[in-house]
C-alpha cells in the first residue's frame, strides 16, 4: 500500500520526520541531566510510544486511564495520571496498581486528598498509591501556586494518611500562547522555579517529594537549564504540528503528520478545490485562528509534502474540505486542470493530538514510500 | 449503571427528548408528503437509526462508504452516499451494490461522471450504479448549479455511459448561518426551487431523473411546502444542539445529547470550575462562536439536566475543562461549597455530530434513569 492508493482520507505519519523530533528533544533532555517522560495523549499508539522509549524516554505520562490501561498491559509499568483524580476513579486506578504498574495519580486540592485517604482507610486497595501535587506556575489551568498554604495542607493529608508523596509536577501550559524564544525561555524559567520551590515547601515542612516533573513541548524545548528538576514531560513534539510552528519551536518540514485527502470537485469562480478531508478527518482544531498565522484548518502539501503556495484550508464540513486562496490572494489559470478530480494532497494540521484522535489508525510511510498501519485507540 | 456512578466523560443520549425530536421532524415530513432519508452521520449509531426508521423515515443517509457498509451490514439497503464519489472509491462502492445494497452515489462535474462511466467500461462491476446528481442551491460548498450547462453536460456522459441516473440532491447547508424564521423559509424555498429546477432541465433534455432530494435541518423544519420534491434529508435533528438552538429551530431542552462530567478541582479566585471534559470529550467545535448567543464549548447543566444559571464551558485542554463565568459576571459565593470535587454535571454540546464522533459508545437515558450502552462507529 501506498500514498496513491490509499483510501482516504487517512492520517499519515512520515517516520523520518518523527524519528528525528523524538531523538532531538531526547538529546536535549540527555544535555539538560533529566529524564524524559513523553505524553502519549498525543498518539495513544504503541508503534509510537517504542519510539520514544527506544530513544532514551523512561516511563510515559498519560491523560486517561484507558491510556495508563493499555499502555501498561504492553508492558510499560512507569506511569504518570496527569489529570487530577477524584474519588470515582480511584478504584480503576488502583486495579492498576495491584497488577504491577507503577502507575502515579496526582492531585490539587485537599477534597481529593481527603478522597484518596478514605479510600485507603475504607476499602482493600492492596497496593497503597502514590501520590503526585500538582502545582500551577502559570495560571493556565490547574494546581495549586508554589506559595499558596493548600500546598502544604494536601501534603500533610496524605502524609497523616499514610499515603506515599511522590513528587510535585507542572506544566506550562500558556507556553503555547507565545512566540518568541525570549518568552518562552523565560516562561520555561519560571515553570522549573516554581515547581522547584513547591518541592521545597514541602521538604521543609518535612514531606518527602522525591520528583520535581516539569513540561510542555515549548518550554522543553526553550529550557537552557533545569537544576532541581528530575524529570520533563512534552507530548506534541513527536509530531510537531502548525500551532508548534507558529509558536517557533519547529519548521515547517519538521511536521510529521499529514492528512492524506483526495480532490473530489471544484468551484472554479470560487478558486475553491472541495476536498475529502472535512472536519471529521482534520478536527475542529482552530488553534492558529489567534496566533501570528492563521492556518485555517489546516496547510494543503503536494503528495509530497510541498506546500501548495497561496492555499488554506478555509473550511470544513464533516466530509468535505475547502481549500481556497488565503487573503484575497486571486486565483489563476484553470483549477481543475491544475487540480484534477481524484488528485492527492496532504494537509498539515494545526493540532496534531486533535487530528489524530479523529483516526482509529495512523498510517506510517517510511522512506521507501511504503505504508505501515500502526492502530490507535480511542476513548475513555 | 446510572448517571451517578458512571465513568466519565461519557456521552448520554436523552432518550425520551430523542424520541421526541424524531417524532417531530417525521411527522413535518409526512404532512408535507414527502418520504424522509435520515443523514446517519450524526449518530453513527444503529440503536439511533433504527427509532428513526421505526418513525417512519425511508432509507438513510450516509457521509462515509463505512457509514454505508456497516449499516448495509444490520439490514438497511436503500442508501444515498452524500459525498461526491471519485474513481478510487467505486471499487469499495461497487462491492456493495454487488452484494445487494441499493447504494447511491453523488457526482457534481463531468470528471467523476466520465470515471464512473470508465469504471463500469473497464471493470467488470456486474450490478450497475446508480447516480444522483448535486446541485448547488445557496453556493455554500459543491454541487452544481441549476442552470449551469454542466448538470447537463454530467447527465449526458452517465446516460451515454449506460449509466442510471437516480435523480438530483442538494443540501443548503447556509441555513445554519440563518436565525429567523422568515430567512430559513426563504431558503428552504430556494432549496426546493433550485433542485426542482435542475431535475426539470434534466428531463426536458430527455434524461430520466426520478428523485429530487433536498435538505438540512434548518430547511427541514422551515419549508411550508415541498412541491416537486420527493424526499427530505436532515441529521442533526435527532439530537439537535446550541447551534441549532442559535439558529432558532429548537429549545435548550429539545437537546437529546450531552456529555457527563466530573468536578476535578476549582480556581475559586478566578471562579473557575475544573471539569474531566476537555476537548477530547466535547469536541474543539465553536460553532456558535459566530453566533447570536456564543456558549464556549457548552452549556453546562446539572445532572437532571438544568443549565448553570451565568456559567458556560469557557476553556479546553485535551482532558480539562474550565467551567467559567460567562462574560464579566462576577463570582459569588464558595465554589468548592457549590460544585465540591465529585460534583456530576452535564454540559450540552455546541454540536452534535462533532461531540459524537469524540465517543466509541453513547449511553441512553431512559426516563426510568437506567442507562444502556449504544455503540457508534468511528473512521472511514
Amino acid at each position: 500500500m501506498m500514498l496513491d492508493s490509499l483510501d482516504t482520507p487517512a492520517a499519515i505519519i512520515d517516520v523520518r520526520r518523527m524519528n528525528k523530533n523524538i531523538a532531538l528533544m531526547q538529546a536535549r533532555m540527555n544535555a539538560l541531566g533529566v529524564k524524559f517522560r513523553p505524553h502519549v495523549k498525543t498518539s495513544k499508539c504503541l508503534d509510537v510510544v517504542r519510539a520514544q522509549l527506544s530513544a532514551g524516554a523512561q516511563g510515559i505520562t498519560v491523560s486517561t486511564l484507558k491510556e495508563a490501561e493499555i499502555f501498561f498491559a504492553a508492558g510499560i509499568t512507569d506511569i504518570l495520571y496527569a489529570v487530577s483524580i477524584v474519588s470515582s476513579k480511584l478504584s480503576r486506578a488502583m486495579a492498576l496498581r495491584k497488577q504491577g504498574c507503577d502507575l502515579k495519580i496526582i492531585v490539587d486540592n485537599a477534597g481529593a486528598a481527603a478522597g484518596i485517604v478514605a479510600f485507603c482507610r475504607d476499602v482493600n486497595v492492596g497496593e497503597p498509591p502514590e501520590v503526585w501535587i500538582e502545582v500551577d506556575t502559570d495560571g493556565h489551568r490547574s494546581g495549586i501556586t508554589p506559595e499558596d498554604d493548600a500546598l502544604l495542607e494536601i501534603g500533610r493529608i496524605l502524609q497523616a494518611g499514610g499515603v506515599k508523596i511522590g513528587g510535585v509536577m507542572t506544566h506550562a501550559g500558556s507556553s503555547y500562547e507565545l512566540n518568541t524564544q525570549e518568552a518562552l525561555a523565560a516562561l520555561a524559567g519560571q515553570e522549573r522555579a516554581g515547581c522547584v520551590r513547591a518541592a521545597q515547601r514541602l521538604r521543609a515542612a518535612g514531606i518527602a517529594c522525591e520528583n520535581v516533573s516539569v513540561g510542555s513541548t515549548p518550554t522543553a524545548l526553550a529550557a537552557s537549564r533545569l537544576d532541581g528538576v528530575t524529570e520533563v514531560r512534552a507530548g506534541v513534539y513527536a509530531f510537531f504540528d502548525l500551532v508548534m510552528h507558529n509558536v517557533g519551536v519547529c519548521a515547517i518540514d519538521d511536521l510529521a503528520l499529514s492528512v492524506l485527502t483526495t480532490v473530489i470537485g471544484h468551484q472554479q469562480d470560487k478558486g475553491w478545490i472541495i476536498v475529502d478531508a472535512g472536519w471529521m478527518a482534520m478536527s475542529r482544531d482552530r488553534g492558529t485562528s489567534k496566533q501570528s498565522r492563521d492556518f485555517g484548518y489546516g496547510l494543503p502539501c503536494t503528495l509530497d509534502g510541498t506546500p501548495l503556495d497561496g492555499y488554506l484550508m478555509m473550511g470544513a464540513n464533516q466530509e468535505h474540505g475547502i481549500l481556497a486562496p488565503a487573503g484575497h490572494a486571486p486565483h489563476e489559470g484553470d483549477l481543475e486542470a491544475r487540480f484534477p478530480v481524484g488528485t492527492r494532497l496532504r494537509i498539515l494540521p494545526n493540532h496534531a493530538c486533535a487530528t489524530g484522535a479523529q483516526f482509529p489508525e495512523y498510517h506510517a510511510l517510511e522512506p521507501t514510500g511504503e505504508l505501515t498501519v500502526w492502530r490507535r485507540f480511542h476513548g475513555w
